[in-house]
C-alpha cells in the first residue's frame, strides 16, 4: 500500500528473482530471507504488499469508483490512525493511542498441542502431537517473532503482519492472481465478509446475482439490507454461463422495481451450498467472460474450496489413489476465479472454519488494493480483526509448527478423509433410497448431497404445492428420526409465486456424522421417502402411518 | 426468551428465593445449584433467562419498534436456526447443519497460565500462577462443562452458554437492573456493538447525540452511515443534562437539513474518551430524567468503568486505602445507566478489552429482550459471535480458576494500578506543565488526562484559529519528541466553523507508558508549550526555534 514500506527499488534491485518466480512451497524460504523485516510491534502496520511477488508486467486491477456505495466512499482514515505514522521517529514517547499496558494481561504463557504432519489423526496427535509455547514476552526473549503481549493487545484491521504473511503466500501459491495490486486482509469468517462487502458495493434497492438455491445466511444478509437476490439457473456445475448472460441481456428495469440492471454476482463456486456443485474450470471461463461482458462484480465464496475430494467411483470400484506431491494437489484443485481474474473484479472470501476450526472466527479476502482498503476502513469500525489469540494460535500451527509443506498436508488429508465421508453417504443412498423418485450426483466438493425429489409421483401431487409436500416430507423424516434440510429454505427468491414446475430438493450434510450415523440416517430418509410415496405399503392413509410407525420404531432400535 | 427452555414455572415453585434476592457473589453458588443445567454441546442455545434473577414485581421494558431501522425490523430467524429447535427429539440424527467434525480440528489441547487472586502481578505470576488444561472432549470425560470440541465449532451468537452464564451473573451483581426482561448477548467488542446498534437503530440523515467531544473512532462509524452527531456541553462531569434538555427542546429541523429531533444518545459516562470526565450518580439521574421527558434511548459505552479510581490527593497526602470488601467496592463505583433503567431505555455496552486484553475481542450488550433478540439476529449474518478460543480461555479464566470473587480481586487490583497511573502523569503535569496556559482536573476513571490550552495568551492568538494554533502545537510536540493526541480530532461536530470562542485541548494517555516515560512525556510537553507560548526564550522567532532545538537534544539524550 505504502511503497516507502517495501522499499520497492532495492528489492527490484537485488531481489527481483525471488519476487517474480511464481511463488511455491519451496520459494517460500528464499523469499523470507531475502524481503524486509516485518514490524513485530504492537498494532504494526502490516499489508499484503510486503510479502508478495512484485507484478512486473501484470496488468493493475480496474477501479471500482462507479460501484461503491455511498458508504464505502465516505469512509476516512481516522486522525489517531494517521498519526501512527509518526510511531517510528527515533525516541519519540507516545501518550497518543489508548493501548493498555500488556502487564495487566493476565496470561502468562499458552501451550497448545497440535498434530505433527503427517500425523493428523486424534489419536496419533495423542502419541506424536507437538506441544508450541506461546510466551508473552518471546519477541523480547528472541524466541518468536510473535508474542501475547502484541496479540493480546489492539491490533490492525488488516490483522498481524505475522499471519498476514502466511496468509499472502498461501494465497500466491495456490492461485497466482493475474494482476500486480492484488492483498489479503483478515475478517472474521465469510459471514462477516459478505456482510461487509454488500454494504461496500450495494444501495438498498438494488437487485444482486447469486445461484438459484443459494447459501440460506447470504439470502438472510442480503434481504435487511434490501437487497433482492437474482436466482441464476443451475445444472450440475453450478451457475450457467449462458443463463447468466441471458437474464443480463434481458433486463428490465420495469419488471423489477425500476432497479437498474445488477452487476454484483456472489457465487460459492465449489462444493456449492447447498447444492453441492462444483464449477469447473471451463464454467469458470464463460462466467468469468460473462462477467467481463456485463462489468460484474465477482464475490467468489470458498469456504469448501480445499474440501475438493477424489473422484467418486462407486462401492465396486478401486479408489483413485491420493495426489503424490504438493504440486499434483495443487494441479488437482479446480482453478479459482482469483487465477483467473486479469481485471481484479473478484474478492475471494477464504476462511479457516472449514478447514482448521470454525471457532477461531478467522478467514481473509483477496481483492484489488481499491477494494481491500475500503474493506479495512470499514472493519476499523466494526469487527476491528479477529481475535488476537485465534492469530497467534493460527501462527503457532501454521507458520512455526506445520510451514505450507505442513498445511498442504493437512489439507491433503483432509481431502482424503472428506472423500470417504463423501463415499459413505452415496453408497448409502444407493442403497436405501428409492431411486423411482430421489436422484442425486456425487459431490466433488464440500459438506453436501443434494437429492431431487421427483414429487410430481407424489400421491398428492396433483391437488398439493410443492412446498406443501416438501414440508410433510420434512416432518415426517423428523418422526422418522432423520432431519434434513428443505431445499426451499435456500431458494434465492423465496417470495417467488410456486409453479407447479418447481424442483423439489434435500440437502444431505455428510460433514460431522459418524459412518454409522449417516448410514442409519439415509435409512430413515429412504423409508420416511418410500412411505411417503406409497412405495412400500398399498393401502394408503391408515396403512401407511401404522407401516411408519413400525418403521420408526425399527429406525430408532 | 424461550419459556420452555428454563421452565418458569418450576423454578417458580422450588427455588423462588434464590432467583428473587438481589445477587451477590456469594449468592452465585446457591444460584447455580438450583438453576436449570445448561446446555453444553456444540452450538447449544443460550439466554441471559436461564442464569437470571426472576423479575418479580419489576416492569417489563418499553416497546422500541417506533425506533427500529427498517433493516433491524425486517430481519427474520434462519430457516436453518428454527429448526435447531428439533435436535432435542431423542434419537434424531441431524443431516441438516452445516457442521463440522470435531475430528478436524487440528488442537488436542491447550494449556494456560493465569493469576492466582490475590497475586497477579507478572512477577507472581511466574512463581504462584495457575496452569489450567483445555481439553478437546472434557464434557465427554467428565473434567468441565466446556471444551475445545464445543468452543473451536460454530457457536450460538449469544456467545456459549459457558461464558454467557458468568457474564449475565457479573452484569447482575454490579448492576442489578430495575427492569424484568433484561438479558446479555455476547460481542466482538465495544466498536462493533456501537457499529450494530447504530444500524438497527437509526437511518440516513438521523442525528445523534453525543458528548461534544467524543471517541473518534464512534464518530467515524457514524458518518459513513450519514449520521451527524449533535455535540452536547460538558463539563467536569461530562455531559450538562440542562444543555441537552434545551437542544432537544429548541430543535428546530429547518436547521438541521429537516431532520427530527434526535432521539439516540451515545454516551461514555466513566472515565470518558477523549475528556477523562466521570458523571456523578448525580449527573446521570438527571440525564436519565431528560431521557425520559424526551423519551430518547442511550447507548452507554463503558469500557473504562471498572478503571475508575480513588480519589486523588496529591503528591503531598496519604493514599487513600483500597477498598475494604468486594462489597465495598462495588459500593464505591458510579452506578451506570443501567441499574437506574426503569424504563429498559439503555443499551450498555461492556468489553474485556481494556480489564482483561484487547486481544480477546469479547465483551457483550446488556439491554431489553426486544433489543438483544434484534442484535443477535443481527450477529448471525455478520460477526457470528467472539472467537470460540477467546471464549473458553476467558471461561477458564473468570469461571473456572477465579470466580466471581477472584475478578472482583482482579478489578479491585487494576483500580489500585490504575489509580497509581493517574497519580503519575498528575504528579508529572503539576510539575512539568506550565499552569499560566495549561490547566487539567484529575481524572476520577479510564486512561486519559484531558489538558485545556488557553490558547488566546499564544503570541499568534490574534492571527491564526485555534485549529492552527494547535496543529503547530502538535507538530512542535512531535519535533521534541512527545506524541499527545490532538482535542480536535474528537470534535463531535468536526465539519462546525471554527471561531474564536472554541476551547483547545489535548489528551494524554496514561495506561500503556511506563512512570518514567511518563515523567519524560510530559516534561517534553511542557518545553514545548513553553517554548510556543514563549515562556522561555524572549527573543522569540529565531531564537525560539533554537531553544526548542537545544530541548530537543536534552529531550532526547
Amino acid at each position: 500500500m505504502s511503497p516507502s514500506a517495501i522499499e520497492p527499488q532495492a528489492i527490484a534491485d537485488t531481489q527481483a528473482a525471488a519476487f517474480i518466480d511464481r511463488l511455491s512451497v519451496n520459494g517460500v524460504e528464499t523469499r523470507r530471507l531475502k524481503a524486509p523485516k516485518i514490524g513485530q510491534g504492537v498494532a504494526a502496520h502490516a499489508s499484503s504488499d510486503m510479502f508478495k511477488s512484485l507484478g512486473y508486467g501484470k496488468p493493475k486491477a480496474k477501479r471500482w469508483d462507479h460501484r461503491l456505495s455511498e458508504e464505502a466512499r465516505s469512509r476516512k482514515l481516522s486522525p489517531l490512525k494517521s498519526a501512527a505514522n509518526y510511531l517510528s521517529t527515533p525516541g519519540l514517547i507516545s501518550l497518543g493511542g489508548g493501548l493498555p499496558s500488556s502487564e495487566y494481561f493476565p496470561f502468562e504463557w499458552l501451550d497448545v498441542k497440535v498434530p505433527a504432519p503427517p500425523h493428523f489423526s486424534e489419536y496419533a496427535t495423542k502419541e506424536l502431537g507437538i506441544v508450541k509455547r506461546i510466551g508473552k514476552y518471546d519477541i523480547t526473549d528472541g524466541k518468536s517473532i510473535y508474542d501475547l503481549h502484541v496479540a493480546l493487545n489492539y491490533g490492525q484491521a488488516t490483522g498481524s503482519a505475522q499471519l498476514l504473511r502466511f496468509i499472502t503466500e498461501h494465497t500466491e501459491i495456490v492461485n497466482h492472481p493475474p494482476y500486480d495490486d492484488w492483498q489479503c486482509t483478515m475478517t472474521v469468517g465469510n459471514a462477516s465478509s459478505l456482510e461487509i462487502a454488500l454494504r461496500m458495493l450495494t444501495t438498498r434497492g438494488d437487485y444482486i446475482l447469486t445461484e438459484n438455491y443459494t447459501f440460506c445466511s447470504a439470502i438472510e444478509t442480503a434481504l435487511p439490507l434490501g437487497l433482492k437476490c437474482v436466482g441464476i439457473p443451475m445444472d450440475s456445475e453450478g451457475i450457467i454461463a449462458d443463463a447468466l448472460d441471458s437474464i443480463l441481456d434481458k433486463w428490465d428495469p420495469s419488471a423489477h422495481n425500476k432497479a437498474s440492471k445488477p452487476w454484483l454476482l456472489y457465487t460459492i463456486p465449489t462444493g456449492q451450498n447447498p447444492t453441492g456443485s462444483t464449477q469447473s474450470e471451463e464454467r469458470r471461463k464463460e462466467i468469468y467472460k460473462v462477467a467481463q461482458k456485463h462489468d460484474l462484480y465477482i464475490i467468489e465464496d470458498e469456504p469448501y474450496y480445499y474440501l475438493q475430494m477424489q473422484p467418486y467411483t462407486g462401492p465396486s470400484s478401486p479408489d483413485v489413489p491420493p495426489p503424490s506431491s504438493h504440486e499434483d494437489f495443487l494441479r488437482q484443485l479446480v482453478p479459482s476465479y482469483l487465477s483467473m481474474d486479469t481485471d481484479g473484479r473478484v474478492m475471494r472470501l477464504d476462511s479457516f472454519s472449514k478447514v482448521i476450526a470454525p471457532g477461531t472466527r478467522t478467514g481473509w479476502i483477496t481483492a484489488s488494493e481499491q477494494i481491500v482498503e475500503r474493506f479495512v476502513r470499514h472493519s476499523e469500525v466494526a469487527i476491528q480483526n479477529p481475535g488476537g489469540i485465534s492469530q497467534i494460535i493460527l501462527f503457532k500451527l501454521l507458520d512455526e509448527t506445520w510451514g505450507h509443506a505442513g498445511y498442504l498436508e493437512w489439507l491433503i488429508n483432509l481431502r482424503m478423509e472428506y472423500t470417504g465421508r463423501r463415499n459413505t453417504i452415496c453408497e448409502a443412498c444407493e442403497r436405501w433410497l428409492p431411486q423411482e423418485v430421489a436422484e442425486w450426483s456425487p459431490p466433488m466438493a464440500g459438506m453436501f448431497l443434494w437429492i431431487r425429489i421427483l414429487w410430481h409421483k407424489h400421491p398428492a401431487a396433483s391437488t398439493k404445492t410443492a412446498l406443501e409436500i416438501e414440508e410433510e416430507i420434512f416432518q415426517a423424516g423428523i418422526e422418522r428420526g432423520v432431519l434434513i434440510a428443505k431445499g426451499s429454505w435456500s431458494r434465492a427468491e423465496p417470495d417467488a409465486e410456486p409453479s407447479p414446475d418447481d424442483d423439489m430438493f434435500f440437502r444431505l450434510t455428510f460433514a460431522a456424522a459418524s459412518s454409522e450415523a449417516i448410514q442409519e440416517a439415509v435409512q430413515r430418509a429412504g423409508e420416511t421417502l418410500r412411505v411417503m410415496f406409497g412405495l412400500i405399503s398399498d393401502d394408503g392413509g391408515e396403512g401407511e402411518v401404522k407401516e411408519a410407525e413400525k418403521v420408526v420404531q425399527n429406525g430408532r432400535k
